[in-house]
């Protein structure tokens, strides 16, 4: 077998297509691993890549790619509805095929020195990567934001652990970590009420009280008119697509607001969407069967969760 | 305003009615407090008493009843369905009334020395009254039970707040603590599948992954032929009774197990229904005021909730 890991770099550009296709040409056709997907998104102003293959030949081309968004974004004017704290804001590791999660975070490390040495960009180590309590999670290290930044990195628990205690001027910092597959799954709804659909994520997510691996917020969608319950899944195991969607719908209910259909950015593992289809099969007393083909899993999924813009090749073994 | 504070001993006992009513004997017409209630059940084999009223009253009496529960409960011969490590298995203070959680924490702290005190019973400081963080949560105290602590208090870091590395011999220990109103609540099922009532009480318990201030867990009631999610809700400011209970109909749904009633052990405070009566007037679509009686509180909390055995006296304001 293979090393195949999945890394997912998210840069702050989804306006501007040329400067989006400028920046992901040097991924595309490349030995050892595939582009599997880019999607820009305008109102995030935020795009998410997905790479999968090689690790070696990811960390290679990661350092023309982070060279690309040096040149092309300055985080100065830039401005979306996703937070985040640089040019590239995250590039996650996760293992796939015969690779376990200490070598992913290896590989981010490997990752990490390279860029901070050719480029002085500061990084911070997160999720399983994280050396320190307080950077497990993401959204501690990017509290602030690219503008916050500046002076919290002259905090001495904020030390950077690449780099020294400066941001780069027009590129910001970046997290590098590694971690299980997550789940990045939004909830459509409608209405455009920031404050309720704000409500309704919070009865989900864990910091204020909802599930242990939700973390979830509101967003409205300008190019569609309507918001929607933003979310990561941090362990899909623990807390499957049914239940966070049926929750939502629950509370969804009293506003008297629909949920119309869901998205999902990045990819997804296969048994993420059979433990949902299963839940739906059993409420319609349906018989199910775990060897279902990836061609009925994305039909089912569709059909139960609502997914739009979902095919195939969203599901991680369609690409392998 | 007086001081009142509300005051839950939980003892051993709840099938030997003699027994139980020469227990609280001692807690009945008493200057300074109500007896609330008092809810042996044979199942679980453990009385939940309910005292509300000033603090130093409550504290007196709680003497003779320990010795009463000492005189005529010995944990070497008793068994039952809930978890226990003592005669008198804990006895937490809440502040109602004019009163602050420190001030809580003082009240624990004067009858968890006066009983070991006059008794030799150690004693765990739990909740807000805990002295380490190991010691917050309960389960964590409880674990191994009655026959585990003979072992588990000669560890060192289970060396109790106030006693000696030795368990009382036929009394077991108690933990004392402070904390808001924790509402147990039950939730009934038609199936006698424990398993399957396992299942969906790890799907909404914050140890399996679910909501952040919920413990629960199965239970068959044998004397009612049918299993129920036992649990502890440990903030219904976060996670309302309704979030519950729609949760586990949408778990439950999947096995075509449906809830037929809801019970609670103890007392209720008034908003924490109003919260849940709120949000099936909504998604009713009907009018809903903040200001009904209790009456109505009651009648509408036994219509959607679907609590059995309810009646106003369960309501902390209909008691003060």
């Amino acid at each position: 077998m293979m090393k195949i890991v999945q890394c997912v770099p998210n840069f702050s550009e989804g306006r501007d297509l040329e400067k989006v296709e400028e920046i992901v040409s040097v991924l595309k056709n490349k030995e050892g691993f595939k582009l599997v997907s880019y999607e820009p998104d305008k109102d995030y102003n935020r795009t998410v890549v997905t790479l999968l293959g090689n690790p070696n030949d990811i960390i290679e081309a990661l350092i023309p790619f982070t060279k690309k968004c040096l040149d092309l974004i300055d985080m100065n004017h830039q401005t979306g509805e996703h937070s985040r704290m640089g040019a590239i804001d995250v590039i996650p590791f996760i293992p796939i095929q015969d690779t376990t999660m200490d070598e992913c975070v290896e590989y981010a490390n490997t990752v990490a020195k390279k860029i901070n040495e050719e480029f002085s960009i500061p990084i911070f180590m997160y999720a399983e990567a994280a050396n320190i309590k307080a950077r497990v999670k993401l959204p501690n290290i990017r509290k602030g934001e690219f503008e916050g930044m500046k002076e919290k990195i002259k905090l001495e628990k904020w030390y950077p652990d690449y780099g020294n205690a400066e941001i780069h001027p027009t590129f910001g910092v970046i997290g590098v970590g590694a971690r299980i597959p997550l789940i990045a799954y939004n909830i459509d709804l409608d209405t455009e009420n920031t404050k309720r659909t704000g409500f309704i994520a919070r009865t989900i997510r864990f910091s204020s009280g909802g599930y242990r691996f939700i973390q979830a917020g509101p967003v409205f969608l300008e190019s569609r008119g309507h918001t929607q319950v933003t979310m990561n899944i941090l362990d899909y195991t623990k807390n499957p697509i049914y239940r966070v969607l049926e929750a939502v719908k629950m509370e969804a209910r009293r506003y008297n607001i629909n949920v119309p259909s869901c998205e999902l950015v990045g990819l997804i593992p296969k048994t993420a969407l059979l433990k949902t289809i299963k839940y739906y099969f059993q409420v319609e007393g349906r018989d199910f069967n775990e060897d279902m083909s990836l061609e009925e899993i994305t039909k089912y999924s569709i059909e139960y969760i609502g997914f739009r813009d979902f095919d195939k090749s969203k599901i991680i073994e369609a690409n392998i």
